[in-house]
């Protein structure tokens, strides 16, 4: 279902040729068919952005956005005025189609950085696109999938408010940083809502979900998260029912890349309790999950806390005050480091389920952050050494 | 030969069964002969710092050491007062068997954090020590060998002044990161030069090497690198020579690290040129240095540049001014990067040597640094998933 959940908008999802695996639906389009075009985007913070971010940035400035073209194949990144002129391309091919402006066109695209997109079969899937534009569930589920790359499934969402609904739609799997982990999202809705209320809803969003997981540590140069409302439930939500909803919504596709990150075999829900604001608990939060070491360990099913408090140490005290005498760690349940030093033993800990719960307690505050990471398996550096490019 | 080929140092390695691998020397011991004791640390900055570095940051403060005790087989960190206090009986059973105070007694410690070292062994091996020191080349490698853990081969270093010598040693393999990325290290010089002389020398070489290398990003609770002079040479060096010797000490053996980093496959030689301060291009390498990405691209000798700029991209504007359109990247002398977009092709690129040189022009001012890594590999997975503990 995934976009199409929320009434008024069509979508599609078409095999473009421009991925280099054959067959592949490559090519996806998002259209809002109104009465509203209001929208709202965040980008990645990635100094050498993509094209399509240059130009989206652009088009969604003004809150308006009547649809989204995205492909997989190919960043267009680094790729210089060509590349910008090859999303300003897309733009006005899909403009034309549905008899609008470019300037209401965003453009997302993923895979391969620093080389051109084959723009013929962009173009000509643009106009397959939009001839099989359809506001079902296959639909919706069709665009899903057309913008895959070494996601092994479709992560989509549909939340119900009162009277309206929420649909969405991500792509991720590695290059997910906790600076926008989130490669290409499109969240729909049908609440008659303003851009600015868009805006808020989705910057607070995605604080607490894309800004709050972490595959590999690397940031991508394409991330584009959009939020489009097309008013056609005629309802106008509660605002904080609606802010709650797109914060679920986000929280569930940053849940889902997770669940989906590149070569993973346990899914790390890591919670510090006991900080002196949000920003230490965040910031231990972080560190944890960025360590490589502690990582492999949880691969190899070792709830390794001397890992998990070695990377703790590494947060400079201004940041985030405590006693490294007084943390404790659970993992799963079992407290197995106990005032800075070691508690039960870890072999109680039972690491056979995906989901491996790290709850580190600093006892120095009231606030608390959760972040998720994957492990780093074999099957991480497989599919980022031996792939083919 | 390492520490005892500086006059005025004697230095044993033994087994003492501190280690889980039967017959592996696990304890080094060296002494300072003198007629000097001067004496300079720097130590890690995690705040989760072992025993024997709280122990041992005390004895360096005032500049006199005369034995440093080190054992691989264990970190004796996050193990409490316990912990410190094996740290402190060990170094008074090394001043005893010296007729010294304990104050003057360094102890380093590698392994596994978050136990407690077996004592007895520890302190019989002291004895053990004791009765094997000797100033002979054998015995300086002996003491190289015994702090080895995942290291594959001892990591030593020899270097001759006007008149004066400089040995060294050096342990570590992972659990390397840009903040003093040592382990354990320990730097012997017959010159005569007062302690505030080494602690200035040794900070200064200590900054353009250990804490220019990253193998895993992670960051030692046990870092250690101490500069013991002995003075037997009755030299006074030239202050620039021997700045400049403890330099190169440092960074041969901050090398030798690299050339033997968990798992790697390749050694990376990452130059960042062209930046508006030596502070910026540090920073751009470092970023370069910490993608997971780029480490398994280069692991899968793929000199993707992608994974390049899209790291240069992360460090932000006012850390390091540059402008992304400017930027050029040779890999292995083959300019596969230019004005921020693709030059030559990759396929281009000789990858067949371990050592890989990554050269970053920033286009933005005259200031440069270069930093190292390790590529990330199936095996360095291996060796921290699935090693026993």
């Amino acid at each position: 279902m995934s976009v199409t959940f929320a009434q008024g908008f069509s979508a599609a999802g078409v095999v473009a040729g421009i991925s280099s695996v054959e067959g592949k639906k490559d090519l996806a389009l998002v259209v809002n068919n109104g009465p509203l075009d209001a929208a709202a985007g965040v980008f990645t913070s990635n100094r050498f952005c993509a094209a399509p971010v240059q130009w989206s940035r652009k088009v969604v400035a003004d809150g308006h956005v009547k649809a989204v073209i995205l492909n997989s194949g190919g960043a267009n990144a680094c790729t210089g005025e060509a590349g910008y002129a090859q999303s300003q391309a897309t733009a006005e091919t899909v403009a034309a189609l549905l008899g609008t402006d470019a300037g209401d066109i965003a453009v997302c695209s993923t895979g391969l950085i620093g080389e051109l997109l084959p723009l013929d079969n962009v173009l000509a899937g643009a106009k397959t696109a939009h001839e099989a534009l359809a506001s079902t569930p296959q639909a919706g589920a069709d665009a899903s999938h057309a913008i895959m790359t070494t996601d092994t499934k479709p992560k989509t969402v549909e939340l119900e408010g009162n009277g309206y609904r929420i649909g969405g739609m991500v792509k991720g799997s590695g290059m997910i940083a906790p600076q926008l982990a989130t490669m290409l999202c499109v969240i729909t809705t049908d609440a008659v809502v303003s851009a600015g209320q868009l805006q808020a809803a989705l910057a607070s969003g995605v604080d607490t979900s894309f800004n709050r997981i972490d595959v590999d540590g690397c940031m991508s140069t394409n991330d584009t998260v959009l939020l489009l409302a097309s008013g056609a439930s005629g309802v106008e939500p509660d605002p904080d029912e609606f802010n709650d909803l797109v914060a679920a919504a986000c929280s569930s596709l940053a849940r889902q890349i997770i669940g989906d990150g590149e070569g993973a075999s346990h899914d790390i829900r890591i919670s510090v309790t006991g900080a002196t604001t949000e920003e230490a608990a965040l910031a231990c939060g972080r560190a944890v999950a960025a360590s490589n070491l502690l990582k492999c360990a949880i691969s190899g099913n070792d709830p390794n806390w001397g890992r998990i408090v070695s990377s703790l140490g590494t947060v400079p005290p201004d940041v985030a005050p405590y006693d490294s005498n007084k943390v404790t760690v659970d993992v799963n349940g079992v407290r197995i480091c106990e005032n800075g030093g070691a508690g039960r033993d870890r072999s109680e800990v039972d690491m056979t389920p995906r989901e491996v719960h790290i709850d580190i307690d600093l006892n120095a505050g009231d606030a608390e952050a959760t972040v998720w990471t994957d492990d780093l398996t074999h099957e991480y550096v497989h599919i980022n050494a031996d792939y083919e490019s």
